[in-house]
C-alpha cells in the first residue's frame, strides 16, 4: 500500500480522501489555495503545501504547482477527488510520467470518455445501448424521415450546433416530423447560423439512472449497483438516492451486467460511474460515464456497507479486488441532500461567513462536509458545503429520516438549499418514487 | 401507534427519542429546566414545556411537574431515556395511573431490579448464573472456610458493612483463607464497627460484558447480542464496543440465550440490559439488570441495524416484535466513545462554554450530541457532552476509523475526554481487544 498520498483538491472531497487514507494508514498530504488555509482539509492532513492563489485556475488547476508539491512531500500517489483535475488526461499522464501514481483510471480512459461522440461509439461496440439515431446530421427531410421510421417515433430533431432547446423539436407522427422538421432548420439557421440537424430517439419521461463500477485494470470488473440522479437543477444533481424506487429487480441485473461488462471489455482502471438515461418503459440508454469518484458516492457506500474511496486506494495500489460480485448485496437504502449555498430558489450562489451550524445526527445520519460554524464560504469554488447521506433499511425509512435530519440542519448567516430539500421530500411524486428530470422545473417553481 | 410523546429527560437522549418519535410520525413534547431553555431538544420537539428551576431535584426530578406537563400538553405516553427518573418506578406508576403509558417495563419489574439482592435471587430462579458465594454473612472462619472451599479458590472475603476495598482480603488457598479472615475482620471492625465479612467467589480479570434484551411484556423475548463495557472510570463507562472480543461464538450464544430466558420468566416488557462479570475463563456471573435504555445503545444498533428507541416506542404502543430472533445478526463492529466535559486526568467536570466546535463525519460515523459551538456546558448536569459510535465491517476498521475520528474532533474552550479515548485506541491491550475492568487504573494513570 502507498506510504504517502497528495490529494488535489479542497472541500469535502479532500476530506473523505483523507479519512480514508487515514483509516488504510496512509500519510496525507494536502494542498491549498491561499484562500483556504484556514480549511478542514489543511488542518487534517499529515502536510499541507499551498500550491498558489484563490482562483482555481492558479492553484487547483496548476499542474505545475501540484507536481511541486507531490515532489517536495515526496508522495507515492496522488487523488484528484472530483471536479479540478480529475478528468483532465494530461494531468493523469504527467502525474505518471512524473512517477506519481495517478489514483483513477489511465490517461487515454479519460480521454476516450472524455470525447462524447468516440465515447458513445466505444460503448455501443462493447454491447451498451446508445440512444438511436443518425450518425451525425441528416441530408435532407426524406433521410430524416427514413431514420424516424428506423429508430420509431417519437424522435427529437436537434439542431447540429445547437444547445439550450433552440432548434430542438419533437415528433410522433410523419406528419408531425415533416412540418417539425423545416422549423427545426429555419430555428437553427437563424440561431446558430448552421441549419444541420440531426434525429434521436425521443426519450419519454426520461430517468438519470448511473451504475457505480470499478475495473482492477486487468480485465476484471464490479458493479455497486445503481444511484437515481432524476431530481436535478440546471443539469446538477441535487439530490439522489439509491437503489432506484424505478427499476425492478431484472432491470436493476441487466443495467449492471452491460456496465460491468463494458467496463471489462475496456480494460477499465479504479472507479467509473456510467450514466443512463431510462425511459417510462425501461429501456437504458448511455449517456457519459464518468472517470472518477462522483459526489453521490457515499450513497452507495451506505446502501451496500462497501468504502469505495479506500478500494480507489487499495486498487490504484495494485492490489487485486478484496470483495467480489456475489458479496456486494443492497442492504437497505440511503437518500443524499446536497447542501449548497445557494438562494433555494434562483439558484444564485449565497457565499459568506456561517453565523451558526448545526449538522443532524443520529441513527442512519451520515455527513460529509468540511463547514463549521464561523467558516466562510468562498465565492471562488462550488457552493457545495455538505453532503447528508441519510441510511434506512427500506425507502420509507430512509426518507421519513431525511425529514427529520433536513429539520435537524441548522445553517445560518448564508441561503442554502436545506428548504428546497424539505419541499422535495413533502412531494407526492418523490414520496412515490416518480422523479424524472423535469421534477424541480416541474414541481418546485411557483 | 401514539399519536405524542413527552420526553421526560434532556440532553442528548432528548434528542434520540425525539428522532425515533419523528421517524415515526408521533409529536413530541419536550421538558427543560430554566437553564436549558436554549437547549437543542427544545428547539427540536414539536412543544416544549418548563418544568422547574436548573436544579435537577426540582425540574427533570419533579414527578408532579412532570405529568403536570403530560396532563397539558394532552400526550398519550411518557419517555423517560436513561437517568433521572427512569429507574423510578414511583414515576413510572404514577405516570401508568394518570393514564399515560411509561415507555419502560411495569413499576413491579423496576422495583424488583432496583433491589440488588431481591435481584439477584430473582435472577439465580430463572436460571442465570450468580456469582457464588456465603448467603449473607458468616458466622466464623470454619463455616467461612467450608464456604470458599465449596465455591472454589481463589475467593474474596468482603466486610458486610464496607466499601472501597476496606475489608476486603482475597484468598488463593486455605492457608491465605486462614490468614486473610482474621485481617479482614479486623479491618472490618475498625473502619466501619463491625466486624462482619461473607464470601464470594474472586473473579479474576474480570470483563463487564452486558445483553440487551427486549421483552414483549406477554412472555417473549428477544437478545441482540453483546456490548463490551470494560473500560470505566470510576466505575462509569467511557469506551463501550460490541461484539465483544473476547466472547467466542459459542459463549456468545449461551449468554443470549440464558439473558433472554429470564426476561421471557419475567414476563418483562420493554428495553433492558443484564450486566454481567466474565472472568478469564469465560464464565459469567448476573450484576445487574438495567430497566432502561442504556447510554451505550447505539452500539447495539450499528451492529445489528436495529433502532432499539423506535422498537421501545412500538413494544410500548402494544405492537408486537416486528423482527425475529433469527433475523438480529451482528452485521460489523462498533465502538462508542463517549465525550465527557471533564478533565481526562482527574475527570474533574469542566463545563463552560463551548468556544470551537466539530464533530467528526464520513463514512461510518455517528454522532449522537445537543451540543454545537457556543453552547454552554451546565455544571447542574451529567458531563456527557457527546456519544461518537463508529462502525466497521470488522474491529480493525472500526478501531483504524475511531483514531481518525478523533483526531478530527474539535472542542474548544473546555476541557474533555477526548484526548483519552486517543490513549485508549493506541494502547496494545485494547488493540488486542484484552480489556478488563482494571483498564484505566492499570494503563492510563501516568
Amino acid at each position: 500500500m502507498f506510504k504517502k498520498v497528495l490529494i488535489a483538491n479542497r472541500g469535502e472531497i479532500a476530506l473523505r480522501i483523507i479519512r480514508a487514507c487515514k483509516e488504510l494508514g496512509i500519510e496525507t498530504v494536502a494542498v491549498y489555495s491561499d484562500a483556504d488555509i484556514e480549511s478542514l482539509h489543511v488542518a487534517f492532513a499529515d502536510e499541507s503545501v499551498c500550491i498558489g492563489p484563490r482562483q482555481a485556475s492558479e492553484s487547483y488547476l496548476n499542474i505545475k504547482n501540484i507536481i511541486s508539491a507531490a515532489e517536495i512531500a515526496d508522495v507515492d500517489a496522488i487523488h484528484p477527488g472530483y471536479g479540478f483535475l480529475a478528468e483532465n488526461p494530461h494531468f493523469a499522464k504527467v502525474c505518471e510520467e512524473c512517477g506519481f501514481e495517478f489514483i483513477g483510471p489511465s490517461s487515454e480512459h479519460i480521454s476516450l470518455m472524455g470525447n462524447k461522440s468516440k465515447a458513445k461509439e466505444t460503448m455501443k461496440n462493447l454491447g451498451v445501448p446508445v440512444v438511436p439515431g443518425s450518425e451525425g446530421a441528416v441530408k435532407d427531410k426524406d433521410e430524416g424521415l427514413k431514420i424516424a421510421e428506423e429508430i420509431g417515433f417519437p424522435v427529437i430533431i436537434k439542431a447540429s450546433a445547437g444547445g439550450g432547446g433552440k432548434g430542438m423539436r419533437v415528433a410522433h407522427s410523419e406528419l408531425s416530423f415533416l412540418k417539425n422538421f423545416e422549423t427545426a432548420k429555419n430555428e437553427a439557421k437563424s440561431a446558430f447560423g448552421n441549419d444541420e440537424v440531426y434525429i434521436e430517439k425521443f426519450i419519454e419521461e426520461p430517468r438519470h439512472i448511473e451504475i457505480q463500477v470499478f475495473g482492477d485494470g486487468a480485465g476484471d470488473a464490479l458493479h455497486f449497483f445503481e444511484r437515481e440522479c432524476s431530481i436535478q437543477r440546471r443539469h446538477q444533481k441535487l439530490l439522489e438516492e439509491g437503489p432506484s424506487p424505478f427499476l425492478t429487480e431484472r432491470m436493476r441485473e441487466k443495467m449492471g451486467k452491460v456496465s460491468v461488462d463494458a467496463v471489462k471489455g475496456l480494460g477499465y482502471k479504479n472507479a467509473g460511474t456510467i450514466e443512463y438515461l431510462v425511459d417510462k418503459y425501461g429501456n437504458f440508454y448511455f449517456m457519459e460515464m464518468n472517470t472518477r469518484i462522483q459526489v453521490e458516492h457515499p450513497v452507495t457506500e451506505m446502501i451496500t456497507g462497501v468504502d469505495l474511496v479506500q478500494l480507489q486506494l487499495k486498487i490504484a495500489a495494485g492490489e487485486p479486488f478484496d470483495i467480489s460480485q456475489k458479496d456486494i448485496k443492497i442492504i437497505g437504502h440511503a437518500v443524499e441532500c446536497r447542501i449548497n449555498a445557494e438562494d433555494p430558489d434562483t439558484f444564485a450562489p449565497s457565499p459568506g461567513k456561517i453565523e451558526a451550524y448545526y449538522a443532524p445526527g443520529g441513527f442512519g445520519v451520515r455527513v460529509d462536509s468540511a463547514t463549521y460554524q464561523d467558516y466562510i464560504v468562498l465565492p471562488y469554488y462550488d457552493s457545495m458545503i455538505a453532503k447528508m447521506i441519510v441510511f434506512g433499511k427500506n425507502r420509507e425509512e430512509a426518507v421519513n429520516r431525511t425529514k427529520r435530519s433536513l429539520d435537524e440542519f441548522i445553517v445560518e448567516g448564508i441561503k442554502t438549499t436545506v428548504s428546497l430539500h424539505k419541499r422535495i421530500l413533502a412531494n407526492h411524486a418523490f414520496i412515490k418514487g416518480d422523479v424524472t428530470t423535469d421534477f424541480i422545473d416541474r414541481y418546485m417553481r411557483e
